[in-house]
Parts: structure tokens; C-alpha cells; sequence
């Protein structure tokens, strides 16, 4: 059977860093697929590639998922986590946590200490290609997990603040979860949080920004408005998104990653 | 057999919409082989989008093709159409169209209504995901067009207006097809029109845009003339493209997709 | 046994060009594996993709690879190369020379003039779609390299002037091999350069850019400063490289490719 391996890394695509990796991957396991998650995480963006991950995961077949994403400042140990059909391997500083919990959180995990199955010398600062790539390729020609390292307790491993809202009266709180390449900005609201205030679609939101607010129509599309106009819309992933037809919603709103919302009904 | 599927979308490379396309056809049809055609096309612009599928298709071999691209203010009835040896999955937008007939035209088509194909919830922002890719991977692994959904006569698909051009007395009249990546403006005279009021390579043209009119060298390649020298040649889908060498023509000359253009032999 | 075939080229992501290479190949060797070393070379750019090659090439099981990267002013002959156990496909510019380097050296070398094994008419401004493409995938499928043309005698084959440098006295001499997408900007100069001039991670360098200065700590990572400031390291191709955390070396240094420099040790 061929094994699925993804990758998710900062490394851009103006150089040979990803063709690397795939060559590391495809010396080690020639009959394994590669899915290129994305490349084009901004540098260093813990949060903005654990919500990729996490919302393209229920869409990708039972993979080794391969995620080379470090802030600045340095890297933490390498890890191995698995979850229901899953493997996601990555450093421990969170940006695995998301998926892991949209498989049902993690069943066990390692630490990549074994390095008989890196590639050498490792590179300071390659380690999607010269511990994570080899590592997902060995557990793709039947490696067992259990070769990686030693096991780690699973309240050990790095965690990012888990997105949530709050429905309290009338509004939902909650907070910009991520901005995607087009400046959709999602957030930590579903739509059942909307329904919860009594918010349906073709009706009108409010959405508070601190002091600021602004009156917001909630529709199926983010299409259903004329271009350069403001809109809400539950998104492909399932959350409440503001959007700007053919526009910039984060731009138009000023609103980064964790910024703070209140969302309302219109009176 | 292996069967090749391939997208062509204005997802952008910045996120994880291509991977969750890629990972439902992969889930669905593990051995079929998948060619991202490209998925920088500017945001729903359909003509550039038909204009990259049509000259990308001769050098494909037959696959099924998934395009989803959608002009601002809505979708269509997502639709197969069967031409030649190739099937193209789409919006009845038009966007099918030119590439349809560069195939020879239209055999068969379907509205795609079976939801018993697509991915569920189906996101009506993403039928991309949820619908032509569900949809192309279950083609690929052997399902019969005719259970996608009701055929539809032929005259009824959409089209995008054929790109033509005009030989009269000795000048051709055309417009711009399309403006590649580099700037590069290709238009819908071909190498046999010129050749018809007597232009050959080698010799020079006159293209008038409106009443400013420019005299331009026509030669085998954009690379025979100086760095930052307008040039015109036969590209490598056969038709007259207006170049700068190192440079973008598009820009200089102020002219976008679908402007008029005049060409005749200088005096 | 599958064959593996790379690609690099100048072609961009913003059109189909790219796609219409994997379906020239795909269509010859239907069971050939593809991996994209990279797309986005700045046009013409023959010393940026013969770095990206060489130092990506031992991260590649044995390949053919073909590289379409010309700079402006035309085309030179095709030629294959061999080399160790990969097979180069590219224009006779020297952009092949330092991957061929790092293989050991050529070991026979044709030029590719067979048009029987060409996609034709080959068009003037394609020759990776109608040449290189498809001579390729015909390698993979079992052609004899002898089928392709001629063979050149190994010192005709064009070459880049080796990457260089000096050790004297105290100091090292060298030049600005490659900056990459990041703005890391590579040295021609080794670790091991430095160690004969007793610099060590830990220590500080002095980098002479004609008349100027500046000092850099020499760490192990680019991580090891705190953002925005300037470090030295040895990156992942086992070169010397100046960097700024999170930011461009290559702009605040003012250092293209080529440029000339000189470290000595912090007194």
C-alpha cells in the first residue's frame, strides 16, 4: 500500500529547500506520495500553520504529516505524535496540537532522539530535511514508531491556546483565528455560536472591535454582496469568516491573528 | 491504468486549498496522478484561466480536468463535459470552453446533481473541494459519466466569445488573448495571418493600438533583440505575442486583455 | 524500476508552462516520478539555478534532470551530461557545471540533435516543453543516451568559474555564491575555511566589504541572535552564510551574488 506523506513548512518555494525534502523522502521511500500542504507559511508562523494543518487535515487521507515551522528564537525538540489514523512529526512547540486534536487527540508520541534514522550530518538549521523528512519516510517503509525515541508523556507536549469562544446574552466572543492568502479573516465563532444569538444568514451582524463596530451582512457567500463590500459567511471550514468581495477583509479592518471580536445581532 | 487528473484554480499557493483538493482525489483514487496545471490565476478571471487550459492542453495527455474558476458575483451549475479523449470538470461559466474546442468540440455533457459523488456538508464556498474534485477522482476509478447527473444539449453549455482575428487589405485586426506571467501579451493573430499581408520574420510590423500606433521588429525569438526592446514573435502556442525582452510588453503598451489591436507591415 | 525526473526552470507559477513539461513527460513515461526543484529562478539567472541545483543535488536519488534556465540573449545547444548516477538535460551555458562538479565530474556528454526524440514543431521560445521534456522522459523509459546526438568531447562543455576561496595569513578571501529567497546570503567560503583561521561558532568575525566593515557573531544558527541583528553560520549546503534574523542580509549588506569579501577574525 502507498503511504500519504504531507509536508508544511516556512521554506518558501524561490529555492531548493522543498525539492530537498521530496529527495530525501523519495531515496528513502520511492512507492510513498507526497501532498505539498503549503510552502508559503509566513516565516516563523506557529499559528497560521497549526490552522492549515488543522483545517486541511479532515480533507487528506491517513498520512504521515511532516510540519517544519519554527519561531524565531530557536527549535525545540523534534516530535512525533500520533493520532487516530495520523502521524504528525514536527517540533514540540505547538504548531502540531490543532490537528492532533481534530483526530481525537493524541494516542501516543516520541521524541526523535534515534539517529540512526536521520540523515548526516544534520544541519542546525534543516531539520525538515535532515530529521523530519528521513524520519516520515522510515515510518513509511515500516519503521515502527516505537524505533523513533523515547516515549513522552502526552500532557508534556507543547500546546497552542485552544481557539474558543464564549456566547454570554445576546454576543459571541471570540477572536481572529487566522487570516488566509486572500485576507478572509476567520474566526474562532461557528456558526452554531450565530445561531445560539439568533443569527441566520440574511440577516445583520454586528461586529465589535474594541470601541470600533461595524454592521456586517451575514450571507451564504462571501459573493452575495457587491465587490469592495464587507460580508460574514460561515467559511470551507466551518467558522464564521469576514470577507471582503474581491477585497481585504483583515486589511479594511485591521484585524492580525488573535485579534479580539464581539459579534452581535443587528437591533 | 493510471489516470491523470489535473487542477487548474485561483486558490493561491498560500494556504491549504490545493492540498484539501488534492487530499479528496487522493482518498477517493490512490493510484491516479494529479498535474496542477496552476493555481495563480488572478481571482476569478475566467478568460485567462480558459486561455491557460486551452494551450496547456495539447501537451496534456487525456485526463480529466478540474477548473474552478468563478467571476465575482456567484457560481454556475457545476458541469462535465466530455471532448475528444478528455473530460473537464467546471462552472457552465465558459471557462471550459476554448480548451472544449481545441479538443474538436463537445461530445457529451452533464449537469453534475448526484450528490451521492460530492463531499459533505458541500461548502458553498469551496465546490472546488466538495464537488469537482469528489466528482473527478470517482471518474478516475471508473464511474460512468452518465451517473453524474441529466445530460445537457450541447448549445445549452456556456461560452466565452471565440478569440478571432481579421485579415483585410493588407492589415490583420485582433486582440489580446492574453497576457502571461512576464508580461508577455499575446494575441489572437496567428503566424498564418501575418504571413497573408506579407510579414515574415525578419521583417518589421506596425501595430496600432487606437490611433497611437508603434513599429515593432517580428522575429523567431523575444531574446533577438536587446534587453528592454520591444519585439514580436510567434510564442509557444502559435500565436503573435507582443514581448520586451527582459521586460513586460503588457505594461509598456498599456495594453490589457481584450484591447483591440491593428497590425500591418511597416511601409 | 520507477525513474525520477526533476525539473528547474525560470518559467514561474503564474502560468500553465510548468504543467505542460509534466504533460510532455507523463505522457512518455507514464510511471516516471517528477520532483519540481524549483520554478521561480529569476529569468535568465544561469548562476542562481546552477547553485540551487548543485546544492540540492545530494538530497536526490539518481535522477535525469532537466534545467531550462538561459540568460537573455539566446539559446546555446542542448546537451546531456552524465554524471555519477544522474543524467543533466539542460543548455550548454555552464548552468549544468556545478552540479556535474559535485557528481564527480562528466563522464560522457552528447548534444541533443535527434529530433526524432524532439515534441515538434519545437517551438523557438520553448525548448524545455519540445526538447528537454521529452528527450527526458524518453531516458526514463529505456532510450540509450547514444540515441540522443553526437557526443562532445568533455572539455567543449561550458562552464560557470568555480566558486573560490583564499586563505591567507589570518584571513579568508572569497565572494557571494548565492542569496537565497530568505535574503541568506551564501559565501564561497567553508567551515572549514574558517577553522584554519581559527574562527569557531562562539567567536566573532570582521567582514571586509572593499572599504567597509562590520562585525558578526559566528553561532550555529541564524536563531542563535535576537531579530533583526546580523550572524554568520554554516547553512545547510555546509557553506558560510551571512544572515539577519527574520530579516534580508542580502539588502542590509548590500551584497549581490559575486560580490567580493574578506573575514578575518574579531581582534
Amino acid at each position: 500500500m502507498t503511504s500519504v506523506i504531507t509536508l508544511l513548512t516556512d521554506y518558501g518555494l524561490a529555492d531548493g529547500y522543498v525539492a530537498a525534502c521530496h529527495g530525501v523522502i523519495v531515496g528513502i521511500a520511492p512507492e510513498s506520495r507526497i501532498i505539498d500542504v503549503c510552502h508559503l507559511v509566513p516565516a516563523g508562523d506557529v499559528r497560521r500553520a497549526a490552522a492549515i494543518l488543522a483545517q486541511t487535515l479532515p480533507h487528506l487521507p491517513p498520512s504521515i504529516h511532516v510540519v517544519a515551522v519554527n519561531p524565531v528564537g530557536g527549535s525545540r525538540r523534534a516530535v512525533a505524535v500520533e493520532a487516530g489514523e495520523h502521524v504528525f512529526l514536527g517540533p514540540d512547540n505547538g504548531v502540531l496540537s490543532w490537528a492532533v486534536n481534530a483526530c481525537g487527540g493524541a494516542s501516543a508520541a516520541w521524541e526523535l532522539t534515534n539517529e540512526a534514522l536521520f540523515r548526516k550530518p544534520v544541519s542546525p538549521t534543516f531539520h525538515g530535511r535532515d530529521i523530519l523528512a528521513p524520519v516520515a519516510a522510515r515510518l513509511a517503509i515500516g519503521h515502527a514508531p516505537a524505533d523513533l525515541g523515547p516515549q513522552i508523556p502526552l500532557d508534556r507536549l507543547a500546546s497552542l491556546p485552544v481557539p474558543t469562544s464564549k456566547v454570554r446574552d445576546d454576543s459571541v466572543e471570540g477572536e481572529v483565528l487566522s487570516v488566509d492568502g486572500h485576507g478572509n479573516t476567520q474566526l474562532t465563532v461557528s456558526a452554531d455560536d450565530l445561531n445560539v444569538i439568533g443569527v441566520r444568514p440574511g440577516s445583520t451582524l454586528v461586529v465589535w472591535l474594541g470601541r470600533r463596530h461595524v454592521s456586517v451582512p451575514f450571507r451564504e457567500t462571501f459573493a452575495a454582496v457587491p465587490p469592495g463590500e464587507l460580508v460574514a459567511f460561515v467559511d470551507s471550514a466551518g467558522m464564521v469568516a469576514l470577507a471582503v468581495n474581491s477585497g481585504d477583509a483583515s486589511q479594511r479592518l485591521a484585524l492580525p491573528p488573535g485579534a479580539h471580536v464581539r459579534l452581535s445581532p443587528a437591533p
